[in-house]
Order: structure tokens, then sequence, then C-alpha cells
């Protein structure tokens, strides 16, 4: 059995979120099953009243890429939210939001897009990693 | 024998922190060993003289969770200090500090919180984390 | 064989650009390869009209160390660039751009500094990292 691709991602900026966004949906074109963790600014990233305003913040509040002068305005690219849709359709795709953040954010998985499958709690994400799995931070 | 988790822990951020603490004591927790090495900002913030006030920095000196309007005061949730030194009761965690960002930042061993077990390069803290383990960047 | 040390390297601020070039030296050092990807941030940084420079950005516009009152001129410390040089002739070490973050930032390999071996997909980027492998993000 492979070995899934985990994931914590804890970043809220979009920049971070499309580059785990891309990296999920390699993992999943590869047919390797991805257990993603949504840690703080990246479930407020998920909320569903958020998710597809185009609002998103990092932890000083700036926004990324307009806040770089004379950075490339993307309009070729695919935005994160719909490369991770498009990952979870193609391959077996896990995103749980993570408990802790979830209390500490006084938020519910009910105010996340449907794309999260639900909440867990470090340890639950740490036993599905496996004993010797290593964890992406992004 | 189970892989160690290997962690770079290099940011200095109270939500980085607060993170890795988190991850940290998971693996403890369910008994996995947990080898990390502190660089940089992330040395800064286990300066004996600093690691208990609560003064946070990131590379850019804001403070991370109070830059944030309207972010969540967190009075639920453990301090990531409190976090580490749990998770050292608990299992098998070596912290050291990268030999490397000591000399950059003019600090010593001596200058760090008791919970640093000493000091070690990133050639040995390779070597412990084992040949085809991955490590962890926060 | 050995697993390759898989890193995607997105950030382009000094301090971040260092510390993944001292973890690809160690590992060269240690006969382990390593499989790079350079993404967003981290290709500005190896664009070879700016690499020996010292022009370096983070996703803010701010200057990572030079931001930092207070902090070490760090002339002791080398450059990254020179220690990812040093760590190529070393050991085993590609270093790959990202294709997507090529076309989204509107570059060529031929824009970067010859270090770079060429450009890669995700997709071959995680092949080549391994079923199993996990991905260090800097």
């Amino acid at each position: 059995m492979t070995t899934p691709l985990s994931i914590v991602l804890f970043s809220g900026t979009e920049d971070k979120l499309h580059a785990a966004a891309t990296l999920v949906a390699g993992a999943a074109a590869m047919g390797r099953p991805v257990n993603l963790l949504l840690q703080y600014w990246a479930l407020e990233a998920f909320r569903s009243d958020r998710i597809d305003s185009g609002g998103r913040i990092e932890s000083g509040g700036r926004l990324a890429f307009e806040a770089e002068p004379g950075s490339p305005t993307g309009s070729a690219a695919l935005p994160w939210v719909d490369t991770f849709r498009m990952a979870k359709e193609l391959g077996e795709v896990t995103i749980r939001a993570c408990s802790g953040s979830l209390d500490y954010l006084h938020l519910d998985v009910a105010n996340l897009d449907p794309m999260v499958d639900g909440a867990a709690g470090v340890a639950l994400f740490m036993a599905d990693a496996g004993d010797d799995a290593s964890i992406t931070f992004i």
C-alpha cells in the first residue's frame, strides 16, 4: 500500500494555497492518497463564506500576490479552490479540519466548504499518516 | 524501530510555534520519537530571557496573532511553551539548537531554555533523522 | 538505494533560502541525493539577473533580515548562493524549475542561474521523489 502524502496546511495566503493545491493535484494524478489537515489561516481560507470571494489573508493581514508590486495578475492560473476540487474528484484526497484550530477560531465544520470531510485531532491525523511518515507543512 | 519525526523549526511566530508544538505533542503521545532542530527565529523564541515573556517575533518584526485584526485572543489555548514542555515529559523529544544559527545570532546554548538539549550541526541532525527520512520544515 | 531528500523551495527570502541551502549541503555531504523544485518566489531568487545582486524579496516585498531591527549583519555566514553551488559540486543535487511557476511568472529556464538543471512539472518531481516519500516545503 502506498503511503499517503500527508500535509498540514497552515497558511492562508493565496500563493501557498496554490502551491499546496498543486502538490495535492499532482499526488492525486499519480494515484497517491492525500491526507490533508487544515489549521489556522488555512481554515479561515476554507470558510464557506470566504472561499470563493477571493478574499485571502495571511498572518499579518496582507494580501499576498496583490501586495507584491509588479507581480503577475495570473489570469491564466487555475484558482487554488478549483485545483483542490479537481484533485478531490480525481483521486483519494481527504481534507480534514484540525479540531484544535476549530476551537481556537470558534469555527465549526459546518462553516467550512463541503470539500472538507470532517474534523480530526492531530493524533488521528498522524496515525493516518503512518508510523514512519513525515509531514509536509505548508 | 520507529522513524523519528524530524522537524526543522525555523519560524519564531507564535502561530507557527504553536503548530509545531501541537505536532510534537501529537507524536510524543503516540510514542513516536521527535528529533527537532531549532534555527534562526525559533532560536530567538527559545531564548531564556524571552520564552516566557510572550514577546514573539517573526522575520518582519510583526507580532503574529496580535497583528491580525479581529483574531481570537486564544485564552483557551495552551501556550506553545507549555505544550513543548508537556511533550518532553510525555515522550522522547530531542530539541537541539542548530550550531550554524547559534554562530550567526551570536548565541550560546546557555542562553536558551533548559528544554534545549544541546547544539547540533545539520549533518548530525540529518544522520539522526535517518537515510530515508524526510524533514518537516516549519 | 537511498531515497532522495525532496524539497519544494517556494520562498524567496534570504533567511529561508539560506536554511534550504544548509539542508541541501548537509544531505549532499552525507551522500544523499537531493531533488529540489523551485516555485514562485524561489524562482525569482534564482533569476540570473538577481541571484548575485543581493536583492531578495518575500511575498510582501520586505527584505527579510534587513527588516529586522538589530538583526545580525551576518558577515560570517556563507551566502546562500555559494552554499547551493558548493552542494552541487559536492553531491548529486538536482535543481529544477516548476513549469507551472515559470508560466505564471512569464519566465524561461534560460533566465535562471545555470545551477538550475531544467524545468519539471509537479508530477515528474513527485515521481522522482518516490511513492512513499514526503516533501519538505520551504
